[in-house]
């Protein structure tokens, strides 16, 4: 089966690190059109710079373009606390040898879009959703091109930036608001399933056995999350791989299609994806995917960055 | 020990019927002071009747007092779609002896706490809040007499009337709202507690067998529940129950304390118990539990019921 | 023609001193039953010692009744900006000669209304809506002995508070919510109308030379308003004396009947009356005035505070 | 002085036609680059056939791009009711001679702006802002070009499509979020000014007198407009014209400045512009302006409308 033709939208970002490795490490399945970047995780510079430091990890030559700086609306919130100052906490990577591309993330994104043929381009966007919500508002045209899009958001139970949210949904609610009335398909992987993907040492360790320095670069980035009470001192989790990987590996994960609602108000649910899991109320537009092989996850991971430099 | 004062705000309401005849049945731990109803699960007028027949089959003769018919604010909702239109699907009970007692369920709970030493009287919310939050919103000076509020509502993850938000919640807000900011310890019964809590057939006979009238009609009604693809054909959760076995055997449940906000919006988190399990952002005004030994609670029922007439 | 027998809710408060003297000073055509007190422009304690001693200027009996502390949900906010620490900036009185009467306002309201002829009293509310809220939604079969509430409050342009909201129903939204959902009869006297009431030199000595003690505190109150430049430095509105006026010379005022939202999220337009001026969306709930004879209004104080003592 | 270069976004609509052909009719003041074109008081296809129709009656080539067809958010309303189901009730305009330019209305105006000196480039935007938002939110670094924005828009006291707000406002209050967030300079002209340019009998009269096609096709659209009980008969409010009357002759018009925040909750009050008039609360962003000339404003485009074929 040919690989399928991605754009990947991200905020490196730790878990956007391993994740974009995995991309770049896929080319069976993932054919890497183009690297769209948001501020998020940190600032919109390091992401820039991060997600540009990590094409040339991978020796890969994927161009990268710069999107949102910030939100729709409301302030701009990042997660230095989890990801440290450079947003690669734990790896240490040389300046990138290239700049970005010209032009700007969302734009990239709708002339990919507007000149392929219907449903054939993936999406997976693991970062706040500003430049899939500018492009899809700009010229909604270019959406009939979306076979998919597979997001890293969102919480059946619990968030995490807040007890109702989820950060890259919290970082941008109305343009989560855009993207899921859009009618684009979308696969949604939230936080419910993500938690599953506990980096334990057991798991870094086979990582890094791998031994490419994209292996041993991701071993380091695991190693230095922060110790969290909420998983038992299991590890912690590795959200955004999942999102990639449900390309690679979608037997991997399971879940069901229901409707997503995003919470926009004020209040303290604001950024909650708001799930009928039960289905009584609206008409499904997402598939929400709550279940994982984590063991088979993370054997995809090490697997494939042992095939990086 | 010496009993608990006690007084039981309900809006049986099924699962209200077999909270209210547990209670009745335990007097070694409870001492019914009153019963203050609220329109809820069926209207008003159907509550208040139903609890006085529920009274009339415990041969008790605890006073029934009538409180709201409708939320604070925004439009009266029922749940007749799982209750039945009378309020209690299952059971054929035959009209009460007794009419209500003279006076307003807010007046008749802030006497009862105005005369009450500090820290004495336990209220057990298993409707809709109104009542509770209409005597702590006129006469604050009652909260000091309050020992516990066990209140079954909300959830942490999934809500049942809405994707977001627990029925007696939903129901009305803007109380829940009053009483999670009042001060007062609460413990908080919400449905991820509750939902397992599930009355299969094998419980449902054990029940039965008590043999009792009140055994029968419990039975009666847990076989009535209307089946739900949501538990997987095993039964259906019987919530309010819940709440009352708490001050019967606390060991058969357990959870964390915590802060929980409302969310008092018009959005689609409306009603939702904002719950912050990990603690990071607020400190707690609940102990929320989410931990039952389902067994421990049904043999607790068939225990109880079958000292009843 | 009979006096109306009216409760007066309110929390003196500069203007609501005047309003206060205003009624007492009127008993041709306001039967005074009670006064209730709410916190608002300065808290609590302070309004009702101000009631208290407001009766005692006037040489008159009525009983005061202390009631809400704070709003049903949210924080207490204050105005003591316009109305000083003690609430009566410009007043000099000395401590009341007795205590607030036994029991709380709200269930002053409910046994006066429980006890009244349908439609035979007059509600005149010139603070936070807190008090009315709770005994109606305590005990709504109240409200069919009222006649009327004069609600000092909201605006159909611009606020006070915020540019959205007019200080009373921003103080509780919730409560004025209630009381505007209730169906009872209402007359609204917003800024809109009472910002035509400028207090203006001309006018205050005229006050003065009436003569009185209650006319020198009037004319102190007045003369110690801080300087505005909302109203080109003609002087400083008197709101609450409005809601009054308009049981005694309604020619004086004229308006509309339209229907009135309260905004209760927590937006930028939190506590606003919205106000459908044109009558193109929900039936009318109330009567909006709009338009004072301003020279009528102050020659009305100026004549009835030469009776006080 | 030389004229401005100016671009116009815009949903004729009748009183966008007349603004239209007030622009085109002032090349003194006006260079006008582009017309962009967005969906409102009727559908996009609609609008768009329309601004094209009103360039070749003007005898004109400025380029007329299509923008967005829907709000970011929400769903679309139009205004059929007041402009008929063309948009252009009481013109009859032949079928317009061009097509719309190739590109997308935001891409235009980033473009433009992107190729513009600082500071020098104005806007007029007279309905919802959407486009605006769009190429402000992907293109930050264009905001430096701006000169101003003038605004159609809002209310400081009552709206037209709800009680709170108006119509270009309501129709997508996110856009206007952006809008008014971007640090860009902005003049906005409310209801509470356009209300005072009432087209009455006389002042059409004097329009049609111009004798040109434009000046009839104008009085057309004019003495179609409905009847309002809210004028009192004296006319019907011409909103749009007021904006680009403010590039050629400021001084029929006056305001101040201050902050204005966009309501964009689910509550009563979404879509309002809640304006800080008295400037306590929040630094400005905004000109209000809400004084006009009238007379003024209906002789310039009598003289204008002269001018046109």
């Amino acid at each position: 089966m040919a690989p399928r033709t991605v754009i990947l939208d991200c905020d490196p970002g730790t878990d956007d690190a391993v994740a974009l490795l995995l991309a770049l490490a896929s080319p069976e399945e993932i054919a890497l059109e183009a690297i769209t970047v948001v501020g998020g995780n940190v600032g919109l510079e390091r992401t820039v710079s991060n997600a540009l430091a990590l094409v040339d990890l991978a020796g890969a030559g994927v161009p990268v373009f710069a999107g949102a700086a910030r939100p729709l609306l409301g302030a701009f919130v990042n997660e230095t606390r989890v990801h440290g100052e450079s947003g690669l906490r734990g790896a240490e990577l040389p300046p990138p040898s290239r700049v970005a591309a010209a032009g700007i993330a969302a734009d990239r994104l709708r002339a990919i879009l507007r000149d392929a043929a219907p449903r054939s381009v993936t999406l997976v966007a693991i970062g706040p959703l500003t430049n899939l919500a500018l492009a899809f508002a700009t010229e909604p045209a270019c959406l009939s091109a979306i076979r998919e899009i597979a997001i890293m958001g969102g919480a059946i139970a619990l968030g995490n930036v807040t007890p109702a949210a989820e950060f890259n949904i919290y970082n941008d609610p109305e343009a989560a608001g855009i993207v899921f009335a859009s009618g684009a398909p979308i696969t949604l992987v939230p936080l419910d399933l993500t938690h599953q993907a506990l980096a334990t040492a057991v798991r870094i360790e086979a990582i890094r056995a791998a031994g490419t320095r994209a292996a041993r670069t991701v071993a380091g980035i695991l190693s230095a999350f922060p110790p969290s009470v909420k998983f038992e001192g299991k590890g912690f989790p590795v959200h955004d791989p999942c999102a990639v990987a449900w390309l690679i590996r979608p037997d991997l994960m399971s879940g069901k299609t229901c409707h997503v609602a995003i919470d926009t108000t004020q209040g303290p649910s604001r950024g909650r994806t708001v799930i009928d899991w039960w289905g009584t109320k609206r008409a499904p537009n997402a598939t929400v995917l709550n279940r994982l092989d984590a063991d088979g996850l993370f054997a995809l991971l090490a697997e494939r960055l042992a095939r990086l430099p």
